[in-house]
């Protein structure tokens, strides 16, 4: 069975494999939710462990024969790979690979959005350059974004990769659901000009799949993890 | 013969792909360049193309038979497997790609060190803000990803996968090159705690396959790039 690590407590970027792993249907263990209140302490002394292959940070996966994958792109990759969650010809799995990593890079700039100067302090002491960040976001990275990945939709149809869903539908699904929980005012005046990207939002939620798993206390809300609801921070 | 394509002016991300290119002798067009003064238009002309594959950004990398591969993380994934880049089994090319996408992560943080809040903007109208960043960036995240590095080529040997140099140790040097370029004091103090990393470093430069290039004019210098040097976001 596979090991995933993460911080308990938030889906943050351990949900993007957390997604495909449970609408693969693959075992895993969530090491340190079942660690419980331990969870923090049991991560970081896995992350310290001597190792040739170390991750940089969570999410990583360890497979049943020791191989730890760490970044959330190379384990979707991988999971993409083994279990057909991606296309298998080259240029399909490049192209899932690319939409991946776009998705990575917004992610990464909706948590600077709150954390524009310094990752390691708090949002109170960096509040009045998150708002100037933010507003640059709303303003101009959101439509940017998700413009491109309803350029994209328009052309192949209902899913990224034309033909059926692949682990990044499901990752796109859940940055959805993160700008909309931040930025619900934005998401609003914007819903209307993304029709394909909310038509394959509403299409991951219904997949037979994830029921299970979405209705479960396996997944968790969003709360002060990637994406953050400040209302400061929010505008049409 | 592949098409590169980047922002011509600037060794960028691009720079990234383009050293793969020249240290495998993979024949290529450097599109943009090419085009000369047009290079900016040529290269907002091809994006902008109906395609059922945009890139979202440059780099991005055009294949004899039409495959439109975006993303440089995801372009060296695919040089890497084409052309032996990295090594072939499922371990090794997961962990050269893990490597390459914490490298790209560092690069979007080095950037983000003179653009923090709007990335559309002028550094001048975010200086404050970017003296904030800069500093949290020298003083946590450089010693921080680069002591991974340290910290993996320490258990692996002289090179990330451990044997022969791959496609990320040619990204590393670059990531080393542009931060000595743009924060020269504070590497200066860091240097002595990453003697692999530097070890790294030399040898990439000395590698014969890269001779030619390295001191040709297709490398560019950094100037006002990913990589930029302002005296005063630097510091020891």
């Amino acid at each position: 069975m596979y090991e995933l690590w993460y911080w308990p407590g938030i889906p943050g970027r351990g949900e993007l494999p957390r997604l495909a792993l449970e609408a693969g249907k693959i075992p895993y263990r969530d090491m340190a939710r079942e660690a419980g209140e331990d969870g923090y302490k049991a991560l970081s002394k896995n992350m310290g462990q001597a190792r040739d292959d170390p991750p940089f940070a969570p999410p990583y996966l360890i497979t049943e024969e020791g191989l730890v994958i760490g970044q959330a792109a190379n384990i979707l990759l991988y999971l993409g790979e083994e279990y057909g969650l991606a296309p298998l010809d080259s240029a399909g799995r490049l192209w899932i690979n690319q939409c991946q990593l776009t998705i990575a890079d917004m992610v990464s700039e909706a948590h600077d959005t709150h954390h524009p100067v310094a990752i390691g302090a708090y949002y109170e002491d960096q509040q009045p350059e998150a708002k100037r960040r933010a507003e640059d976001f709303r303003a101009h990275r959101i439509p940017k974004y998700l413009g491109w990945f309803e350029r994209i939709l328009a052309e192949r149809g209902d899913w990224l990769s034309g033909e059926a869903w692949s682990y990044a539908d499901l990752s796109l699904f859940h940055l959805v659901e993160g700008l909309t929980f931040a930025f619900p005012r934005r998401m609003a005046t914007i819903f209307g000009d993304l029709p394909k990207v909310m038509k394959l939002h509403g299409a991951v939620a219904a997949l037979p799949e994830l029921q299970d798993y979405l209705t479960s206390d396996r997944r968790l809300p969003f709360s002060d993890g990637i994406f953050r609801h400040y209302p400061e921070l929010d505008g049409p």
